[in-house]
């Protein structure tokens, strides 16, 4: 990979939830409700919520945040520990969140 | 889902390859030299290329077009297609291609 | 400049205004509350509102749509409409908004 | 302004140029070679180049960093101090660069 540069500063995010049957909308609501506090974080670039064409269940956070610290500090907020303990069980099937380094060409 | 409002006419594509072992250097190249034409599509907002930051083999797009057609223009790319049909089979091991529309809070 | 692409379809719009002495707090209100629904609307790609850190009376909004047709909308809106024509004229001292096309390399 | 919230770590920069009469192929060349090495700066968000709609001589970045120390490192680059101190005098007719902190509403 030497021939491509990576952003190792900026920290990108995509964080997929699948609700389960019938709580797509409790989901939706429960993830939109984490954006405006997110987007007043300094750090925040970009936090995005999607829902996917294919599957209403399917529901993606992109995000993009300054750096790993940034990106730690919004992790331990209250509102998103308590999503990810509280709410998540409670609402989804499953879930994958990864993160990423973007490649500069 | 009546109190969120899609975006129903910008298409939102996360698009991800598991490159074959020892592929990875390979796949991003590939996934890289599509960057910048794409990026000339007048229907492109976004077309970022991320490499996981726990799986080196992760490779990442995240991509915003204007709208479904801009979309399917760029999928319908000769550049494209070759990946699709000649490049992704030999370097990626799996891939999922997911399309949504953002919520506008 | 037969080197460098444009791209024509989307449209960059940079819209500053100079509030009148006193009168930045009321100014930087009446625009923030144009935020929200210009970002529902579906052809708004960005829509961001800055404040000059030199002069705290600049206030920039920095736009993107997908094209002429979406930003000519959006100057169409009544929200927009009543800004330009009845907020802007007792609250602006000074403004230039231009529009451009970005160019892609 | 206490009712909305500045991100005062993140820095935009808003910086336009008028090309001298007959210059502006030139000026549009000189600054977009500017492009891909800013955009590899680990603190660059965005790193936009626009040209005016109305007037072709008018050639403006749009500027995001992640925070004033990552602006202050870029501007001290020698492509960049190569630029104001050595190009734009030759090909600059007029220009205002004004920095930012974004509204997040």
């Amino acid at each position: 990979m030497s021939e491509f540069k990576l952003n190792n500063q900026q920290l990108v995010c995509v964080a997929s939830f699948l609700a389960r049957e019938g709580r797509e909308a409790a989901l939706l609501a429960a993830l939109a409700e984490l954006i405006p506090d997110t987007r007043r974080e300094a750090g925040c670039i970009r936090y995005e919520l999607n829902v996917s064409r294919d599957e209403p269940r399917r529901i993606t956070f992109v995000e993009k945040f300054v750096d790993l610290a940034a990106f730690e500090a919004h992790c331990a907020k209250d509102a998103i520990q308590h999503y990810f303990h509280h709410i998540m069980p409670e609402l989804v099937e499953s879930h994958h969140v990864e993160t990423y380094h973007q490649v500069i060409v």
